[in-house]
């Protein structure tokens, strides 16, 4: 039988919607299974144990909050909440106590779900690991910076986890660790209390291990129900007409996640998509170039009071990119802008009659041991160009380990590139 | 003779990097004019005086550090300094004090500035009031967000402040106070540290007596020297093609803004500038509005927090926005970021030959009494557009206040904006 951690987020929101199983049992499940793992895969910064429980028999005493009723998340440690510590991951702010919840945190509560945690992040949300390892196979990375949100979903530990990307933060450790991240359009969950990095690019977004979840949790944590509509009607989703993009990051690819994509593409075609093949113009090969050098000319002036202050604190690789990135020019910054907003601005032509694009969420499998993270090369171009991004599990390569894919909508069209994401990965086997 | 606190920014940078006035000379005449005149106008809300003389004589004893070396800043109540609290203008908020400085306001200490004090915002950066006068008239109000960031400026208290707009909050109290205000392209300005409001529309700028001096500050503050290249070479800017636009917001204006503005036109033709007319295509009607959707939409989630365990301690007005922001819904969002995406992809064209355009900083002169912080609708339009926007003063009222106006140039183009609303300065006698 399936424990009652194994549930997806939705099928658990359900039960406990219905008091069938009570929000103390399903948390205790979740820290069941915390205890058994834990030690091994270090997801957690914080574990909010007694707060959770508290929190659990207030729920099952009182009246349904919301669509999060009971549901447990993951938060990432660089969303502030006020009841526990909020550390980014870094030395510079051990034992860091904000007064206050990141708005997106403050909403998921109203709804009723249950913080069970601070999970581990990279260095402040970028890229020197810290010690999660991937549950999948504990001698490799979960990928980062979102590291314990996406093992802590992985290893069943919670329902959901919330994550951001500035580089490849939320889609690049779903794809390693085997399950779905969301990375909405630009700016639709609020960025206030979530510490920020890189102003036009840092994005919110959600881990679970179904679209439906991920969908769900957004969806609450934004009152934006149009976003889980299609939840509801699962098996009417129409089959989606899918361009294959292997964008001008598809040199960096390796052997197996090549062969996956092409394989993935004739899946798909045969369960009734349309699958068709998209081109990117000639200037979006400027835009992975462009995406790191306006991300590290808005790091390197906004991390000013860390690097002045805490910089004997910063690990050297990211106290040193700090400071590298004060060379760049304002010029060369606002030329790397005009690029995004051109190629922003064509993108929904570039997608001619398809709804969603599919394109690698990795170069291959989780990196060997967890002291990198793996090249998010595949993702900036998608966090500068802002449109909702939605990972899935797109095979298996040579160490067992999963193959992420990302499908890739247009702006402000997070509701169909969700469902088209749901078909994508039921389509795709999980 | 003129003081000391009555120098331009640039002129006392000048004299402050020579050494032919020292860092404690120059704080020390602002000081004066505060001590003067801080009990009427009410300006800050901290105000650091012992912080700031010890870092002065510290500035004095030491090498030049900078651009901004001994200057004096003011900085709105909503942006994080580790030493001074941080107080948002809210009684949830009382004696708040964060751990670090928002990133823009430790790289200007870096280019050797003086944070004289944290400036009075209207609550949270939105607009119930609090107690700032306008230094031109003390019946009036200063305008706000950014209340005592302009009415500070205004009133030769410091060189220059900080403020940020998310619908007119830097450009119409520098309007009502008759200082120049520059909000840059949206994000140019790092974000973190700053209190969000609305992610989409929310942009960090500089307040001060001149174009030069908010060129210089923001300069300095982000090391982006192209920014002031103007600066030095004041004579050499060419007379501008300057494009008059009254916008969907004109007859919002009242009869003294409208003679202003069209007397302004006449003003620059016969001091050199092609003058035309521009007019916004028709779907600019609908901007206004979106803005205002957009932002309501991302503050009502963005402050769950502040409402759910801070409520009771804000502003019903305030609270009640909250709250009924809630039922925008997600599609209705969507549909009014398309909008906001399109309108800025043809901004550009719209000014055709045109290198700015000019359009009214707010309807009117400043109202009367201190408890409304005016109209912003003469502003929501270009926050959201997220272009680059100058105040200038453009003339005088039925009660001699300022009626200010608007400089508005193309996204990413601050260099060439901030240059052309030197000249248009200039020329409207300031």
């Amino acid at each position: 039988m399936i424990r009652l951690n194994e549930l997806s987020a939705v099928d658990a929101a359900k039960k406990l919607a219905t008091r069938e199983v009570s929000a103390e049992q399903y948390l205790r499940a979740c820290l069941e299974r915390i205890d058994e793992r834990e030690q091994e895969v270090r997801a957690f910064a914080f574990i909010n144990r007694e707060g959770a429980l508290a929190r659990a028999r207030q729920l099952d005493a009182g009246p349904v909050l919301g669509p999060l009723h009971g549901l447990t998340l993951g938060i990432k440690d660089v969303f502030d909440t006020f009841d526990m510590p909020t550390q980014g991951g870094s030395k510079a702010f051990e034992d860091y106590r904000p007064i206050q919840d990141a708005g997106c945190i403050a909403y998921a509560r109203k709804m009723g779900a249950i913080i069970l945690g601070k999970t581990v992040t990279a260095e402040l949300a970028t890229f020197p690991a810290n010690e999660t390892r991937n549950p999948l196979n504990l001698a490799h990375s979960p990928g980062g910076s979102s590291s314990g949100s996406a093992a802590a979903v992985a290893d069943f530990m919670v329902a959901a986890a919330t994550g951001s990307q500035q580089f490849g933060s939320l889609i690049r450790p779903a794809g390693y660790c085997g399950v779905v991240a969301y990375k909405p359009t630009y700016n639709l969950v609020p960025k206030r209390g979530v510490w920020a990095n890189s102003d036009s690019c840092d994005t919110v977004g959600v881990l679970a291990r179904t679209v439906p979840d991920v969908a769900l949790v957004t969806s609450a944590m934004i009152e934006f129900p149009g976003l889980r509509a299609f939840v509801e009607r699962t098996d009417d989703v129409p089959a989606p007409k899918i361009g294959l993009c292997r964008s001008y990051q598809w040199d960096k690819c390796d052997a197996h996640m090549k062969a996956a994509f092409e394989a993935a593409g004739g899946t798909l075609a045969a369960a009734g998509a349309k699958v068709t093949e998209v081109t990117l113009p000639e200037r979006f090969r400027g835009m992975a170039d462009a995406q790191s050098l306006v991300s590290n000319f808005e790091m390197s002036r906004g991390f000013s009071d860390v690097v002045s202050r805490f910089g004997d604190k910063l690990r050297k690789p990211l106290y040193d990119r700090s400071v590298a990135g004060l060379k760049i020019t304002g010029e060369d910054y606002q030329r790397a802008q005009k690029l995004g907003r051109e190629c922003r601005q064509i993108f929904s032509d570039v997608l001619g009659d398809c709804d969603v694009m599919l394109t690698p969420a990795a170069t291959g499998e989780a990196p060997k041991g967890i002291e990198y993270t793996g090249d998010p090369i595949m993702n900036g171009v998608w966090s500068f160009l802002h449109t909702p991004c939605v990972s899935v599990n797109g095979g298996y390569g040579p160490n067992g380990l999963p193959l992420g894919m990302q499908v890739v909508g247009r702006l402000d069209d997070d509701a169909r590139t969700l469902a088209c994401a749901h078909w994508i990965h039921r389509h795709l086997g999980r």
